[in-house]
């Protein structure tokens, strides 16, 4: 699984190398070493291109061998990949590549588990806007190496109508009147009772999103619904109640912890020395 | 508390906006709007001049009084800052500016817990190099803001010996000697054991760190070394431990997961339309 | 009409002012000057607000008084915009600032007159992502300003499963199953006659593409997939015939040329220096 | 012809690509593809080194073979270049690629029908600073290619005396001493009538631009003036009119739409996946 | 004197804040302050507008006052300006705000002093593209600043043939005529001796560069030339000699050492704390 | 010697070649060249890096080979490097690759001789924030390639309480007493006579920076303190007193003059054209 992120390395090369890495000088400039990098907990492997990139940035050749591929699950305690090359770039590059695995790798592991909860349901769980700024673009693509999927990717691709924009257009169907004027891949209305989702239908959007249903109400929305048009829960929706939730039938799940938060996966480089 | 850090806001708002927001086109361009943010959760307001920043871009209109000042404790269900002005970048800044401020905000929330946890005890809690890619100035600044303190920013900004250092200098005493003809304004050794500890101190370094030591090993560690040298414990220290930690004597405990992980604060933003 | 794209003037301002402006110290730097800007063509004025941050950010004391808003049409010959303020930033700045709003103006001209030849017909009418590099956002917003819609933005907020993928998958119906296990909020399918329009309708995808269809043809698809799916028609189509497809019944029509070639409009900036 | 501009690739990949493509995850990674670039037009080439960068940044193993140089021209039909390599790479750098193409090939293969309309009259023509906003290298670069020649880049490589500057001066002659007194490799005036440039030509700068003056006003000028300086037409010059300009005996001809304007070059990209 | 160069002042913050300017923090963040900017030598004031810019990004309510104009000569000992505002944000500009402006003045200082030289002559001194690395624009800024010109910015913007380029194309003939068709707002080449001036004179470039030349030389190439082409002297030239050189009668003297070396001016604020 | 320092190149080969080497094209695109860099000054060696990533992202089959190493000192006429290559990117990226190569060198041989002048004496010498804009991190590289030390590099990395802090505070104690509740890996007050280091002394932080103070002080100084802190002399030091300052017996002295001026390194690089 790899479809080509864009990746930038020198900005988080550049925020922990600086003038230099002080330390490395102790060790020879011409000592070879190997290493490996060994996950202490299960996780989707995602990030590879970004690791392998700050590697090629410091020295072309670093050689790395994956034992995973890109959104694999890999076990509590296997090695990720092994490297082989001069100590020191070894060293200089170790916190940068690992603070970037161990970053994605979270989200998507997150992703992981959220997309199994739900596994055979035919519920999507889609990720939010909520995420951590400057990463948008690598989260989303953590998402979908996890299994999940994208809702759109920023205010620019698609259509969101809230209680503001009901407000200020006058009713559920101006505003969707307005927004067809606009247009976009995605026309979606956020609704927070049956009456509205009744407005809503009427306006006929692409999709319609329930926000805080109970499951009772999502029930009966599907129901309603009726496969006219997609819809969306959300709101206090966990890893524990998911399932409950995509059984109801709605077609998506969003969720904003997918990207909002970060457990940064717990991984550690060992680094060997060879002998001179 | 606001000691300036640098703040470069385009590539947030880009990531959100693109080439617009396409939604707000439905709500009239002369529309005004108030608006509040309320915090769900108990937190450390921090980010203030990155979420004014997000709306200065936007619209320097757009009037933001804040009710809690940078750093302080702020109970759940609190306002923290009232905006007035133009509908349509009150929406369209929203989300960005959020993700800054749950972001934050979470790491110096995390960073004030941590901080408590070792009040009277003379002890310094400390963060790492464990970042978030792109948000290590960001973090660092959160993490003083918190309460808790600055280890080195970076490879650049002080030495720090680990095992592979010392495995090729060939001993603690010659990985020390080299550091001290490179110099640096933080010179610190990592030890694994009390036989380690004690070559450590031969060499006189600025610091040491103990790695992994228990409670009793962390108090021999602090009689034996009687304040000639500054200590610094580490690894799997939580919140639950770290009081004890602290009461052995050491200067310094360092804590990774104050910036590797990131539990975003729950904020909303309320917006009201105003009458026309 | 402006929905706050975001807005990075200062490489545009660097490529052309570089070690500053050599002409400008001719002139007194106490020097007054009124200016305006006046289109020989008609035109959408689109641009305003990176007009206004190119004199921003040279000097914020310009002023500016638009006598149009965004997205207007504006006659030949009519006043888009007064200036008044110091003489060497309204001549420091003038060619940047025309060269962002005769580039963006022309895309939102050519917009406007596609939007207006499908007027009535319910077919809206598409970008790609044939662009110019680096203006791929403000084109997509010129696109919008203009009247017309915005097809994915790029490779990642959409799915369009063309010749290459349905050989790569085996068929369409392969392909389409392996997008909607990928998901996003757009899944297109190109197709190139009926019999491949027969498959992809089978396959369910939020929208299909008829490339190169005969009118004919096109109504015939109409006909056929009667309102199941949403229809987007391309390919050698022009100001001078989409009227006729759009008559056909089909729900979009995407053009290439919307974005990808640039007929400036012709405008020009007078400047009176002030009596002193 | 290459004379090395400098690229940056990274952020025209990055509109395109963002989190990554998602259409290309329906082909296997390890599916091979071999390409074709075909132009609809005949053309000069000019981009290579643009377009190589793409593939080059997306997948340094992907192989490119030009059957062109930069800055030949090539008959519409004719095969730009072969590619070799992974099919998501090829498939996900095509349009980048091709934009980049098919907008240098646009201003070089205009600047070549203006190169050729001047030939044998010693006549150089040149571009302006009305370039597309960001491009202004690029265009530049693709003017040389195409066999025109660069005015000065910016404002800040060569003083062009305009109306204002005269008035804020008083007159031809102060402004040109003035100007004199600041220094550049390049020191023009431009006029409006033969007064002007009688006025010009005593001021002794390196270069009088004639502004809308007539062929025959040209013709006088050209007599008057006898080699003293440099002279340069410009206004209301197109392709129809050019060679009557460039036979009145001007030095240069400057010629706003080479750079204002882009219509792109028709190319197509085939791919063809090869057998597993 | 006040062009309007292009000033990018967040990386040059970036690099002293970073996370925050901790030792600020001792002082109240409502303390108020005064302070003043004093020269220990003589010296041109040049970077007024990237100084008021430093504190503007950091808070822009600091006041500014400046007691010289841009391009002055200022003495010994004169206060330069005065700031008023809050103290954390004097005392986190100052060493930034103060290291542009010792470095743009040390240029423009030095530029001064070659152009008093000189005086009367009808000389040139010129700059080269000998600059520190990322200080091109604002170095060629400080020398037209300082009362100096500028030779060609880069490579794109003038052709100036060397001995590899006449080797190359066979002959200062050749060369020239290969320059001609190419183009630019400068042609220059640079001869050696006598005999290959002859050459160059016989081509017909804009100018001649004669590198190395005794007075004696130079003398009797202004003499032969008598003219013709514009004439540059290089190499060796210092403060010492480059009257007698320019007394030679040649057009234009170029010196690497205007921007290749800096001698930062001596420079001081003092802060005063306002009594609260 | 050599520990990564983070480098990008792009801007710097931007601001010489932008839009192209007009003159290279005098040079058929097939010559090969060979050339050696040589040094016309004894010179610390530093920013290889740098050179070498100007041809790598100019032409990635130029070779180049080292004489000496990072770090090393280079006798006046020695050859530094040899290049091998196609003639246009050794043509076109000399300027670059040597402004970097003497700007770096500069700063590392101005160290060398800083190191040396206190050698045997046990004192180091500290580098300062005053450094060339934009050049920081590369400047500390030199710095410590010289064989001088880094002070912290910014404002975010080490507290140093000047008069200022400590007249906001009310005493040296209070100024202390809130910096170390602040926390950082460096503590340093600076002084201007006995009484301050008293009180200093007594507040105990990491160093204390004692400003102008004559040898007999400094002696004081020494003796008083008698290692139970860190001294760092500041102040009117230079190469020919500095001997004398060390051997007071302070742990540093720091000198501004290391990075605030550049005296470049008088470097050439000959090329030459291979036969074909």
């Amino acid at each position: 699984m790899n479809n080509l992120p864009t990746i930038d390395i020198s900005a988080f090369l550049k925020e922990d190398i600086g003038a230099g890495d002080l330390t490395a000088l102790i060790i020879s400039s011409s000592q070879e070493a190997s290493a490996t990098v060994v996950t202490r907990e299960g996780m989707i492997c995602c990030g590879q291109a970004w690791f392998d990139a700050v590697f090629e940035q410091l020295d072309a050749n670093v050689k790395i061998t994956w034992h995973c591929a890109e959104g694999d699950w890999v076990d509590a305690g296997a090695v990720l990949c092994e490297l082989q090359g001069l100590a020191r770039p070894l060293l200089t590059g170790e916190r940068t590549a690992l603070n970037l695995l161990q970053t994605l790798a979270a989200t998507a592991t997150q992703a992981h588990f959220y997309a199994q909860a739900v596994l055979g349901t035919g519920c999507k769980v889609l990720d939010t806007r909520k995420t951590i700024p400057g990463l948008r673009d690598a989260q989303k693509y953590a998402v979908v190496c996890g299994g999940c999927h994208n809702h759109r990717v920023g205010l620019y691709d698609g259509i969101l109508i809230k209680e503001n924009h009901i407000m200020a257009a006058g009713s559920i169907a101006l505003a969707v009147e307005r927004a067809k004027v606009i247009g976009s891949i995605l026309l979606e209305v956020e609704v927070e009772s049956m009456d509205e989702l009744a407005q809503a239908l009427e306006a006929k959007p692409t999709r319609i999103m329930l926000d805080n249903f109970s499951l009772d109400a999502l029930r009966t929305a599907v129901e309603l619904v009726n496969g006219r048009v997609e819809l969306e829960a959300s709101g206090n929706i966990t890893l524990d109640n998911i399932r409950s939730v995509a059984e109801t039938g709605v077609d998506y799940i969003s969720i904003g912890a997918l990207t909002k938060s970060v457990q940064a996966v717990d991984l550690s480089m060992r680094i060997d020395l060879e002998e001179e």
